[in-house]
């Protein structure tokens, strides 16, 4: 088991990481603080893990939610299910939530309990390697709203993440490799030894290689700790560069609707867009554009973007990200491989031209 | 105009209290971080004193929305149209809310102003003497849910709040002397010599006397101010005096559906029950309890509870208490007049005494 610790003083909080630990009851009851639990899940994870997580809570009053799944279902109609049960169960102010399941259970779970009574603590166990590596840090917890993704929200730091990378084995294949997507943004940002490392054991990765599985989520875990340490609240700047890919990425899922790509999927293709717009700002090196083209694509993500995409309505869509203090577009483009930079050089044309020309 | 500074570091903010202050651009101009602005009221309210806001606002990028007025639509599905209205203007997180209205409206502004974006500014201009003593300090937040009161929300603090004395004239008596129920409260849990002062100049302050009217609400302003810095969110127990006849008040304005009685009157009823019970359990002289009930009686506020209620239906409620950290009851009492207490030393037997005394 690997620890990764993120450092934000009084809300400082352990990520524990490794085969098995599902079944570590200690873990999980040291960050109890009263008789309570609420257990959120959906359907498909709670048939493979819900019961042997029940097993570490047999002396507790543990309660169930399970909300159906899919990013379509994280709104704050879903969200309302989780205070429903809650309710009825009467938890009180020192419950704790226990969030198994992928990126939309872990930030809806810790939506809810960051709002239910004001603020109450919860347990992530994220069971999708997306979730692992970016929604289990840095306390980020929202649901969408019909324009935007992720527009209601609360920063709200979790008492303990649990990585049992044992639930990776019963992940689809195309959801473990969207996945990928977000290791190698944490190496793009900031890490570029890291990123040779995954250029190096990614066929290792991608056949779940428990050794290289551990190692690449820890060191994932850790980057971006460092960067949440920094700016918990992105008030600095230096939290936005977790953004790369991002902002054309949510612009992506959202023109194509919620669901026909995967997050990570997106954020590949939008790494790539932000790699070559930094490319032709003369930012980047052509050579280097080329390795980090190729590591997505050998991790079976997209590099174009679908056909019949519109430009004007993705430029549209990141008109309204969170980043744009200003009418200008804000993005986080690459000065080299392992160095992010939050700017507005970019020009609305140039951004237009990059999307136009992996357009097909 | 007088200026109680809520003290909270870094997000310490002033609350100005005086006739007029609607008109002051000033004041609520050099609270603003961009050049927008959302403005959210209610119908009523609006129709009296909107136009004189946006007139501050002109220079602006200024959208309105109004919302259904009364505690029965402070839920998750009205405060969407806060965010259906921020979206669709394109609000960044830079803008600034501002709640012009009553506590409904302030809570659901403010619980807005905390999720949207994970977090943008709010300034409260409450419009009723109970949000402008109560609402309007200390930044909680929050909506109902049907189950219980004020259980999903959020510590929000507001960059200012706006409390011109001139909108009470249009406020309705009964709601007006609802608002002196939580002055009295303050008086009653920390300032003796206040709670003389609120008894030898109630006639003053019921015919709503600019003098009288603006000592009363700087006077509970900071003594609110003042047990919010000791226990910002409530960790320290400090803050529960603030919920003196609350845990009763809540649980009667459930059993009676919200809207039958307004929240001042059901507090009232509380803090007589609160005084009783402490007068039963040997804390209050006999003398006190009268003073106590006299100025609640003087006040136009009630002193027995509605006929037909049910005391099983009360406790149950009250046992969801958020202040309830266990299944023991726990209820702020008074020792004297002007120093209340949270305790549980009342057993649930004499709680249900206690209520049943009070139903005719």
């Amino acid at each position: 088991m690997q620890i990764v610790s993120v450092e934000l003083g009084a809300r400082s909080y352990p990520i524990y990481i490794g085969p098995g630990l599902l079944t570590e009851s200690n873990l999980l009851q040291k960050h109890l603080v009263s008789q309570q639990v609420l257990i959120v899940s959906s359907e498909p994870i709670a048939n493979y893990y819900l019961a042997t997580l029940q097993k570490s809570f047999s002396q507790y009053q543990c309660d169930v939610v399970l909300l159906p799944d899919g990013e379509q279902y994280k709104s704050l109609e879903t969200l309302n299910k989780i205070f429903d049960a809650l309710l009825t169960h009467r938890h009180r102010r020192n419950t704790t939530l226990v969030a198994l399941g992928g990126g939309v259970v872990c930030d809806m779970t810790g939506f809810a309990a960051a709002c239910y009574q004001r603020g109450v603590g919860f347990i992530q166990i994220p069971t999708t390697l997306l979730a692992q590596v970016d929604a289990s840090i840095g306390g980020k917890t929202a649901v969408n709203h019909p324009l935007a993704k992720n527009m209601i929200g609360a920063f709200h730091q979790p008492r303990a993440v649990i990585i049992d990378t044992d639930t990776l084995n019963s992940l689809p294949e195309r959801e473990y490799r969207a996945g990928i997507a977000e290791i190698i943004k944490a190496a793009l940002i900031r890490d570029a030894a890291f990123f040779t490392w995954l250029e190096e054991h990614l066929a290792e990765l991608l056949q779940k290689n428990p050794q290289a599985l551990t190692h690449a989520i820890a060191r994932a875990c850790a980057i971006k700790a460092e960067i949440v340490a920094a700016d918990e609240t992105e008030i600095t700047g230096v939290r936005a560069l977790l953004n790369l890919g991002h902002t054309f990425g949510h612009a992506l899922e959202q023109t194509l609707g919620y669901g026909t790509w995967l997050h990570g999927e997106a954020v590949a293709a939008g790494m790539i867009l932000a790699a070559d717009l930094s490319q032709r700002l003369g930012w980047l090196e052509p050579a280097d554009f080329i390795r980090i083209k190729t590591l997505i694509q050998r991790s079976g993500l997209p590099t174009q973007l679908p056909v019949g995409v519109q430009c004007d309505k993705i430029l549209n869509i990141m008109a309204v990200d969170k980043k744009n203090i200003s009418e200008q577009l804000r993005l986080v483009l690459l000065r080299k491989v392992g160095k992010g930079e939050l700017t507005d050089t970019a020009s609305i044309s140039q951004v237009r031209q990059v999307l136009a020309d992996y357009i097909k």
